[in-house]
């Protein structure tokens, strides 16, 4: 069967995205694992699937490389916004998209009928250490010493429907990431893993942050991290709440509001390429 | 400008392919450096032009991730052949292609009009140490005992056009290449560095090969390094000339066959997709 499918990506994080309004999308499971190749398929950090909603504007559905059900992603669900108003199947520039991690609000940013960037709600940060979680005692772990390998980091935790533990660091570029990120993302008192972001300040409204996620190891740019690390900036006193802060990562740009009640993160949405796949 | 490509694999090569033959593609190399990024772009190991030939069926030209010329590639041949035929550009299954290592004989295996593999007259081997090049005495190189690192290590030396070094080894899958590669890659001995195959003999028919590339570290597949391991197992009496070897890559299977004159590969040449993007 020859399916059309359409390349987008966020700050380097790049799906395959197929319109399942019409049309439904069989086996995504297989489908994902078998076009996500890089080299054998069309290549992708996964598939996405933009669906009708009764509850939303539209349904977003997400596979990882592996196959498995993803959640939610801050940088695909921009790509999400940008393809149902480039389409002109939204004409607001204010939509609702359904995900597995609830509805989410999204605010799109258009010029001459595209959509160049979108500014989504990712909600409230979590601080309790048994719900994000972190076996530590305490009600948030801001800036505490922890050894983690032979060396002892000041951490602070938070999540965002994910675990994120952050440091702040003189220097990121030079980190050996790949020695380093293990060290943290299996640590014991992480009972589910962590994402950690290392996070060099820059000024009070500019972080320059390299991550590695928990399974993935280092990535382009992490939606949830960069929100995060925000949280985590305003709680050591870098940043101040209700300012806009913008987080420099190896993919791209992404402008972080933490307000009162949710976090704003804002950031391009582009599309690389279209084709047909034979699946 | 919108562009249409297509994407082709052999044994997990993977270029993206332009159709020049009525419309030219300025700009290669910056074009090559664009679209072959894997995710900012299409994705892939970079591009071939398919372009017309005054001596040849058609002429073929590929470029590097890097924007830099490449002068030909065993995988990449194979696909260029898959798209002549399949589209009925050419309509004989015996053709000739133009490269910058001169005029290539490909032999095409169609199926229902599609093309499903391509034998290649891969050119003879050259064994002289000077020719290659190997800092060695003597007429050529087989099972000569080297140090490397710590290490001695039987090396066989064959140059395709580029500079092999090959080495029979108990066990490929468990090899650690990330650390052994680079030590071969810049060995004092190999002025021009070399492309150095590890490879476990199943059979005298069947071998397993590991590459690592010099630039490129550890690939999928390597057609000449798949042709100069062949041309060291016959040397070192492992194989025999004018019979099929099947030699087994992480990306594939290919097929070598050592004659008299020339060495001959056979392989799969798959499209994954097709699409448009803007250039």
């Amino acid at each position: 069967m020859l399916r059309k499918f359409i390349k987008m990506e966020g700050c380097g994080n790049d799906y395959i995205y197929f319109d399942c309004l019409n049309e439904d999308l069989p086996h995504p499971e297989q489908v994902s694992i078998t076009v996500s190749d890089r080299h054998f398929g069309i290549g992708g950090d996964g598939i996405v699937l933009i669906c009708t909603s009764d509850v939303a504007d539209a349904k977003m559905r997400m596979f990882n490389t592996d196959g498995s059900e993803g959640k939610m992603c801050g940088n695909a669900i921009r790509c999400v916004g940008k393809y149902l108003y480039d389409h002109k199947i939204v004409t607001k520039e204010s939509i609702d998209i359904e995900t597995l991690s609830g509805i989410k609000h999204l605010k799109l940013n258009a010029e001459n009928g595209q959509v160049q960037s979108v500014c989504v709600d990712m909600g409230a940060p979590i601080l309790e250490p048994k719900a994000i979680p972190v076996n530590l005692e305490g009600t948030q772990i801001v800036h505490q010493d922890i050894q983690i390998g032979r060396n002892s980091y000041p951490i602070t935790c938070v999540s965002m429907g994910n675990p994120h533990c952050i440091i702040f660091v003189e220097e990121v570029a030079s980190m050996e990431l790949e020695k380093i990120g293990p060290l943290f993302e299996h640590a014991e008192i992480f009972p589910e893993q962590v994402n950690t972001e290392f996070v060099r300040v820059i000024d009070e409204h500019t972080l320059e942050m390299r991550v590695w996620e928990r399974g993935s190891g280092e990535t382009l740019a992490c939606g949830t991290g960069a929100c995060a690390t925000v949280v985590a900036a305003v709680l050591n006193g870098i940043c101040k709440q209700n300012e806009e802060v913008t987080v420099k990562l190896r993919g791209g740009e992404l402008k972080i509001i933490h307000s009162d009640e949710t976090v704003y993160m804002t950031g391009a949405a582009r599309k690389t390429f279209e084709g047909v796949v034979e699946l």
